[in-house]
C-alpha cells in the first residue's frame, strides 16, 4: 500500500464532509489544505499537543488506544477554553516496525473519539521514519470555538475566587481519558479562569495563578479510590479541568471545591497552611539521572 | 530553565500578538489554546507538516535552518491554496542532548521566515524524549485565509488546461525554501488548479490529475542549472507551484509553461510520448532497503 492508497483508506474511515454547509469543514483530506467556513459569531480555539512514545506511552501500547489518547489530551484543552470542538489535523510518524493494520487501528481509535465529540478529521501528515528503532510520534491540533469573547482564559482569577476541580485527581493512567467537554459550555460566562490539569494539580495550579496575578491556598484534595495525595498533586495526566468561580458561586455538579485564590506573589501555593511546591510533570526540567527517572516514573505501568 | 521559563523566552520572541484588532490573533502563547477570531468573509486553509531529523534533514543541521525550513514547508502548502498566512502552531521534541541555546536557535530561525511572511507563532508544544538518540521532530501547523470560495484546489483542472510550473525545478537541498506566497494572490481566480512541488514533479502531478479526473502530456521541463532531468522529475523539495491555467491564458512572468491536460485516464502521465512514472517521495511505499536507501539519498548531502 503506497501513501495515496493508505490516505485513501483514512479518508474513508473519516467519514464524508459537511460540503458547502452554512459554516464548518468545506474540504477535508486530500489537497494541500483543508477549508473551514467560520460561522458567524464564533471565535476559534487552537491547540496542539504531540504523544509520544517513550514519553507519554509505553511502547507496545495498542495502536487504537494511541489514536484516542493522542485526540483526547487536545480535546481537553479546547474544554478546558469553554470551546467545543470543530476538526482536528493529525500528524503521525512511526518507524520501519508499524504495519498498515497498526496505521489503520491508530485511525480508528482517533476517528473514534472523534466521531463522539462532533470532531471532523480534517487532515494531517503521515511519515515514516527509517529505522526500527525509531519511536512513534503524533501530534494532534485541534480546532474548537466560542461565541466572539466568550473563552476561559487561565489569566482572570481575583482574589478571592473560589478554586475547584471536576472530579478526583490521581487516577491511573490507564484508564481511557475522557475530555471534559461536557462542562465547557456550563462554564462559559461563570468561571473567571480555566485550565485542564494535564502536568499534575500542583503545576497546573501555579500556572492559572501565575498568570492571574494570584496566590492560592488549598484546603481539600479529592483522591481518587486508591490513588495517593502525592499522585493527585503530582501526577498529571488526570485531564480533569481546575477552574475559578466567585466567591459565592456553587460548582457544576459532580465538582468540588478545593481552596481559593488570595492576594500573594503570584503563583504561591499553600496546602492546609503548608506550603505546596509547583512540582509536575515538566518536559524542559533539566535533564538529570533523577528527571529522567521522574520522567519514565510516567510512563503507564500495569502495576500501578 | 525549565518549560516555563523558555515558553516564556520564546513568546518575547515570537513578539506582541495584535490585541484587540477587528480580527486575526486575539490570544498567543501562553493558555491552552490561542485564539482566532475570522475577518468578515475569509475562509480558513489548514496544513500541517512535519520535518523529521533522518528523513527530511541530517544530523547536525543548524537549529535556526531547521526552523526555517520546517515553517516553510507548511508556508508553501498555504501558497498552493492561494492563501495568505494568518499564524502557526509549531511542535518541537528534542532529544537529551539539544540545548536550550539550540532550541532558541531553532525558534529563532522560524519566527525570523514568519515575521517576513506575517505568519504570528500563536503556539505549540515542546517536548523532550530522554535519549541522547532521540530524533528531533518538528511540526508546523499554518492557518491562512482566502476570501470565501476563492482558495486553489487540485481539483478544478480540465482537459485542455496549460500546465504551468513558478521556476526551475531539481534545485539542491541546501538552497533555503523560498515558498511562493508571491504567486498565490495572483494564481486566485486565474488558475483552474494547483499544488505545491514537495515530493517531485511527477509524483505531485500525478495527484493534480487524479484529483482533477485528467491526464497529462508534458513538453519541457525547466531544470535548474548544474541539475538534471531526472532530479527535475522526481527530486522533491522544490516547493516550487505546478498550476493549471485555461488553454490561451498566459502564465505569472517567470513561470514556465511545461504542457497540457487531456482527457485520459486520471493521473496517466507523459514528457514528449513517452510515458512517465509518477515516481518521487513516498513516505508509505512499502520498507525495502532499495525505498530505505531511497530515503537517505534525498537527505541534504554537502556534495550534491
Amino acid at each position: 500500500m503506497n501513501e495515496l492508497d493508505l490516505v485513501e483508506r483514512i479518508r474513508k474511515m473519516a467519514g464524508r464532509t459537511p460540503g458547502l454547509a452554512p459554516g464548518g469543514i468545506q474540504l477535508g483530506i486530500g489537497d494541500d489544505c483543508a477549508i473551514y467556513r467560520p460561522r458567524s459569531g464564533e471565535e476559534l480555539l487552537f491547540t496542539t499537543d504531540q504523544f509520544m512514545e517513550g514519553v507519554h506511552f509505553r511502547p507496545g501500547t495498542s495502536a487504537s488506544a494511541i489514536g484516542q489518547r493522542a485526540l483526547a489530551r487536545s480535546l481537553s484543552d479546547i474544554a478546558a477554553m469553554g470551546g467545543e470542538p470543530r476538526f482536528c489535523l493529525v500528524s503521525l510518524a512511526v518507524s520501519a516496525r508499524e504495519t498498515e493494520a497498526w496505521i489503520l487501528g491508530f485511525y480508528r481509535g482517533l476517528i473514534g473519539l472523534a466521531r463522539k465529540t462532533g470532531t471532523v478529521l480534517a487532515g494531517g501528515d503521515l511519515a515514516r521514519a527509517p529505522e526500527a528503532q525509531d519511536k512513534i510520534h503524533v501530534d494532534v491540533m485541534v480546532c474548537g470555538a466560542t461565541p466572539q469573547g466568550r473563552a476561559l482564559r487561565r489569566d482572570g482569577a481575583r482574589p478571592g475566587d473560589s478554586l475547584w476541580v471536576s472530579g478526583r485527581l490521581g487516577k491511573p493512567w490507564d484508564r481511557g481519558i475522557r475530555p471534559r467537554l461536557d462542562l465547557a459550555v456550563e462554564l462559559r460566562g461563570r468561571a473567571s479562569a480555566c485550565i485542564d490539569i494535564s502536568d499534575g494539580l500542583a503545576l497546573d495550579l501555579h500556572r492559572l495563578c501565575v498568570a492571574s496575578g494570584v496566590a492560592a491556598e488549598l484546603e481539600r484534595v479529592p483522591i481518587a479510590r486508591g490513588s495517593t495525595l502525592d499522585r493527585a498533586l503530582h501526577g498529571g495526566d488526570d485531564y480533569e479541568l481546575l477552574f475559578a468561580l466567585p466567591a459565592k458561586a456553587r460548582g457544576p455538579r459532580g465538582s468540588v471545591c478545593i481552596g481559593r485564590t488570595v492576594r500573594g506573589r503570584a503563583g504561591t501555593l499553600s496546602l492546609n497552611g503548608q506550603p505546596l511546591e509547583p512540582r509536575g510533570y515538566d518536559h524542559f526540567a533539566p535533564i538529570t539521572l533523577e528527571s529522567r527517572a521522574r520522567s519514565r516514573s510516567r510512563l503507564p505501568d500495569p502495576g500501578r
